[in-house]
């Protein structure tokens, strides 16, 4: 038997502990080529928000009942499976939970070394893998280019900051709150925005960055992408990753400078993360070699327990976390 | 001495009848390499609406007290240039007066044809060679493809219907009104959505592609841009091409498919059309025999005198025009 969080209720804007009850959960027989793992992280992220609403979108809708799924590294104890051994750790897709039984299809083994198994959900895993394909790949961001990205304190963010900052870009990040913007600065952005400050965040920008931006990732929408708009240099590309201002919103979104968008030949794509798998090879090799490096610092947000699990992930939303929010078992 | 309209003052929202002034203007001398032309036919245009404003863009704004400008027809009436006679047709950029004396670096000379002078201010023009560029190399659209454009009945949009029907595409075109939907549906768009009449625009847009959006031409923002992000199929490209809707507006677009760009990893790019100007011979090559094999049909609403020029101009905000909107001196 194992526990684990299932969805009691699709949440209506803001997620609330009643959308969400901790329940048992009877384990399948392991069968050939599958593995017990027992969870030792959790990882929340804001993507997971979509997927409690009954939508369309490029991952099915969870379901009201089941067990929620997540981002997970956990230690094998018990495996059917070659190549797998007790005492392995893995990154897989069972999370919000404390034990799984899984095929070992989408299951990835962590390499031996002293890096902490739990950054291969943060700056090695999914956050990481999307902060580097959507600069370098999406927004095609290039030495000596200024970058502008949104919740640059948060697990992406953060990243991209730094990836910005290793490949010789300038960088300026926004964050809410003094000791957010100071973590922005010790990542080594060339300037950071406090956006609870007072002010407007376009005179913000435009003092931060007063020849414009090239290149924007955006993790917030809303006002931040007003303000991108707004200081956007000719042919300036955004990647749109995420916009978490909208995932609680039920109002439209207000732009007073979209038709920027025609003037500076601006272009913006969205990206999932996924549509990068077949060059995860990749990430892993050049990332890793700047976690090696000391060139990337990880900063953690993390709640204890199970339990915690739904209050880590509400969080999200509040600003709650410093870089990475994971849950420890 | 011409006759030339300036701007008296700069337009707050809509522009009004007394923010242009007809007035005496003097020609300068003629020198070598300049020509004096007669204008037969001038060009009123949307984007020109930004230009009254006095706000940096992709070209400078109108000085208070100056003369407008805009393309134009018109015939040479004395020429100290190579290459240029007495009776020669010309397109060039000193319209919104009756006559001009101009360099002719910048003076396009029409070829003799049977095709009439003022359709180089349209289908063979700058129109034309917008929806040219903005469907084929902006949206990159493609045979077999759907295609959403608004304002399909307009100058740019219904060149654009006529040339992603002529390359295999399915076409959807928006417009203003009974009649206007007719002039689509003639033109051989697959389906015209009434924007005016009762309904959301989204249902009808679903309704009219039911498997969705691969390419949408954007010419007037607001709920037209909102319509097609929720539509959009995965992939899908948007070019941004101006948003009439918003030229006179000083409230915010609001947006409520906003997010729809990451989940279905949407790109949205804005262009001008001087951007192709390298590319301008194969534009005239390609359209022109288009237009010679019959298949564009170029719809034209025209104004008749100088006096003319500001009522033919403010009409295009109201939905004045079918087709290219002309004044004919």
């Amino acid at each position: 038997m194992a526990r684990a969080w299932t969805l009691t209720s699709r949440p209506n804007g803001m997620p609330a502990a009643d959308n969400f009850a901790l329940t048992d959960v009877a384990l399948p027989p392991i069968e050939d080529g599958m593995i017990r793992v027992r969870n030792s992280w959790l990882s929340v992220d804001p993507y997971m928000r979509g997927r409690m609403n009954d939508t369309k979108s490029y991952v099915p809708p969870f379901a009201i009942g089941e067990p929620l799924q997540g981002g997970a590294v956990g230690e094998v104890v018990e495996s059917r499976a070659d190549g797998f051994a007790v005492g392995d750790h893995v990154v897989h897709m069972a999370g919000w939970r404390d034990e799984a039984v899984l095929p070992v299809a989408g299951v990835q083994k962590i390499p031996a070394s002293d890096i902490p198994v739990q950054r291969y959900l943060g700056h090695l895993g999914m956050p990481g893998m999307t902060a580097w394909f959507g600069l370098l790949a999406v927004a095609e961001a290039k030495a000596g280019e200024t970058v502008f990205v949104s919740a640059a304190a948060g697990a992406v963010g953060s990243a991209v900051v730094q990836i910005a900052k290793a490949k010789g870009m300038t960088v300026v990040g926004s964050a809410g709150g003094a000791a957010k913007v100071a973590l922005v600065e010790s990542l080594g952005a060339d300037a950071a925005i406090d956006y609870k400050s007072d002010g407007s965040l376009v005179k913000k920008l435009m003092a931060a960055a007063p020849q414009g931006i090239d290149v924007y990732f955006d993790n917030v929408g809303g006002g931040h992408l007003d303000a991108a708009l707004a200081t956007a240099r000719d042919g300036a590309r955004f990647a749109m990753c995420g916009m978490i201002e909208g995932y609680n919103a039920t109002d439209p979104v207000e732009l007073r400078y979209l038709m920027r968008i025609v003037a500076a030949r601006i272009r913006l794509r969205g990206f999932i993360v996924t549509d990068f798998q077949a060059q995860a090879d990749e990430f892993q090799r050049e990332m890793g070699a700047l976690v090696k490096a000391g060139k990337i610092r990880s900063e953690e947000t993390v709640h204890d327990g199970l339990k915690s699990t739904p209050e880590a992930f509400m969080a999200l939303f509040s600003g709650g976390n410093s870089g990475k929010m994971l849950v420890r078992l």
